[in-house]
C-alpha cells in the first residue's frame, strides 16, 4: 500500500491494527485531534485542515474509481463496523457522494431474515459482494456475526447442536472463516479494508442525547440502541477480540479515532485513495489486432 | 407530478411521451438547444443556463433522496435506454454524483448469460429492482428484448417452438407482460421514470469517431458499436413500436434530445427531481407511544 506524505503514514502506522497484535481499545485515543501526530499542526485548526483534505480525496478518489472501473482488474471490499451511532452512515455520505454510483455499491445489512439463517453465515454476504471494477461498501458486514450475535448468543442461527456457539472453539473457527474468506476474495482480486469506527461512550452519550432532544430527529432514534449501550464492556472485549484475530496482511483493520465525525472521514478517504492509488491501475492495454480493427473502423466510418 | 416553472412543465409536454400515441422519431428533435422553447432564453446562452439548472438540480436530488430514503414509502426506478453513445453512462455519472450512494443503485446489464435465459425475460432484472427508500437506475434494462433482441431475434433465449419470437403477437405480448410489470411495480410503491436518450446518426457518427481518433479514449471503443449502426433504421423502428406501445400514464417515457450532453443531463435532472417533489413525502411521523419512550430513554440517558 503506498501512502502519501509522511504524516498520512505515520497516522496509518498508529491506527492499523499489526497482524497478531493483542487490540486493548483503550490504549486506542477516540479524539484523533487530541493525538499527538496532529497535534504539531493542529493549534486548534485541525478541523479546517482535514477537511481540506477530504475535499481533494473525493475529487481523488472518483478519479481513482474510474481507474478502477476502467482496468476491470480489481474490485474493492470496504467494511465499516461501529457500536450505534459511530458515524457509518454519515461516513459513507461525506467519502462517497461525489464517486460516479455506477461504479460505488453499498449495502446495509439489517436483521438477517429465515432464509438468511437457513444458510451459513457468510452466505448473504458473499451475494452481494463488489464485482472486479467497482467499489463495495459494507455498512455492517460478516462481523456483526463474531460481534453482535456474540454479545446474544441467543441470535445465533440454529446449527446442529454440537456444532453451535455451546461447541468449542465455536467463535475462533468463525475468525477463521472469515479470514480464509477474505483470503480467498483477496486471491481473486478484490481489495479489502476494514474501518473500525472507534467513539468513547461518552460520545455515543453525547450523540444519543442529541437525538433524544431534537423533534427533527426523533425518528433517527431507535430504543435497540439504548438497549446495547447497556452492553457497552461486552461490545468491547468482543471488538477487541475480534480485531486481534481477523487483521491480516492481505485484509487489514483500522481502528479510527471518530469521536471528531471530520476527522474520522478523512481518515477513511486517505486510507482509500491511498490503497487505489497503490494498485499501480492503468487504462487497458490495446492489442495490435484491436488496434487493426480501429483504425479500419475509422476508416469504414469516414467513408460512410 | 408536480413540475417546477413553466418552462419545464413545456418541456415535459414536448418530450413525455402521450400514452398510446404513434411515435415517428422523425418529429422529434434531437437538439435540445435548437427548441423553440427554448430558444426565448438562449442566444447561444442554453449551454450555461442549463449547467446552473444541472448545478441546483444535483443539490435538490441530494436532498430528496434522504427524505425518499427517510420517509421509506416509496422506491424509485429509472430506465435509460438509447443507442450506442448515445450518453447513458454520462448521464448517470454527472446526474447522480452527489446522490448518497447508500441511497441508489446502478445496474448495468450486459449480454445475458446462460442462467438469465433460462428464465423468462424479466427475471434477472426483476432480482435488482429498487427496494423502498432507494433510487435504482437501469443502464439498459428489459427494453433490451424488445429493442436489440428484436432486431436480432436470433438472440431470444430458447422457447418452446409455438411460443418463440415467430409466433403471433410475440412482441406485443412482450409489451404487455412490461406494461404489466411496471404496472405492479407502481402498485407496490415504485415510482418509474423512462427516459430514451434521442442522438441523431450523425452525432453518433462523430462521437464513434472521436473514440477512434484519441489513443486515449480507443479502449472505450468496441466494434461491435458500429456493426449495430448499421441496423440505424431497424433501431429508429423498434424503438417507436416500443415507445408506443409502453409509454403509461403510470411509467411514462421520455424522449430526450441528446445531441448536447449538458442539455439531456440537465433534462434527466430536472425530471427526476420534480418526481420526487411530486410524491410530497415527509420525515416519518412519530406515534404516541414513540414519544413516551423517547422521553423515557431521553430521561434514563440524563441520569445515566
Amino acid at each position: 500500500m503506498e501512502l502519501r506524505g509522511p504524516k498520512v503514514k505515520d497516522y496509518l502506522r498508529k491506527f492499523m491494527v499489526e497482524p497478531g497484535k493483542n487490540v486493548r481499545l483503550k490504549k486506542y485515543d477516540t479524539g484523533w485531534v487530541r493525538h499527538e501526530t496532529l497535534k504539531t499542526t493542529s493549534d486548534g485548526k485541525a478541523k479546517g485542515l482535514l477537511e481540506e483534505m477530504l475535499e481533494k480525496d473525493r475529487a481523488a478518489l472518483a478519479e481513482a474509481q474510474e481507474l478502477l472501473a476502467a482496468s476491470q482488474e480489481y474490485g474493492m471490499l470496504i467494511v465499516l463496523q461501529g457500536m450505534d451511532s459511530a458515524g457509518k452512515d454519515g461516513t459513507i455520505r461525506h467519502v462517497m457522494s461525489g464517486v460516479n454510483p455506477q461504479g460505488c455499491s453499498v449495502h446495509s445489512f439489517k436483521v438477517p431474515c429465515l432464509e438468511d439463517h437457513a444458510h451459513d453465515f457468510l452466505w448473504r454476504y458473499s451475494r452481494v459482494l463488489p464485482e472486479r471494477g467497482m467499489i463495495g461498501i459494507f455498512n455492517r458486514s460478516y462481523y456483526e456475526d463474531v460481534l453482535v450475535v456474540r454479545v446474544h448468543p441467543e441470535r445465533v442461527e440454529t446449527l446442529p447442536g454440537k456444532l453451535g456457539p455451546g461447541s468449542d472453539g465455536f467463535w475462533t473457527g468463525r475468525f477463521k472463516d472469515i479470514n480464509a474468506f477474505e483470503k480467498h476474495l483477496v486471491r481473486n482480486g478484490t481489495l479489502i479494508l476494514k474501518f473500525f469506527l472507534n467513539i468513547s461512550k461518552d460520545e455515543q452519550k453525547r450523540r444519543l442525547l442529541d437525538r433524544l432532544n431534537n423533534k427533527e430527529k426523533y425518528w433517527k432514534f431507535s430504543t435497540a440502541d439504548l438497549a446495547e449501550r447497556q452492553f457497552w464492556d461486552q461490545y468491547t472485549k468482543v471488538y477487541e477480540e475480534m480485531l486481534s484475530a481477523t487483521s491480516t496482511d492481505y485484509a487489514p483493520w483500522f481502528v479510527v479515532p471518530a469521536d471528531y465525525k471530520w476527522a474520522a472521514r478523512t481518515f477513511v478517504a486517505e486510507v482509500i485513495v491511498s490503497a487505489i492509488g497503490g494498485l499501480d491501475l492503468s487504462s487497458p492495454k490495446i492489442s495490435a489486432e484491436q488496434l487493426k480493427q480501429i483504425l479500419a473502423a475509422k476508416k469504414e466510418l469516414e467513408t460512410e
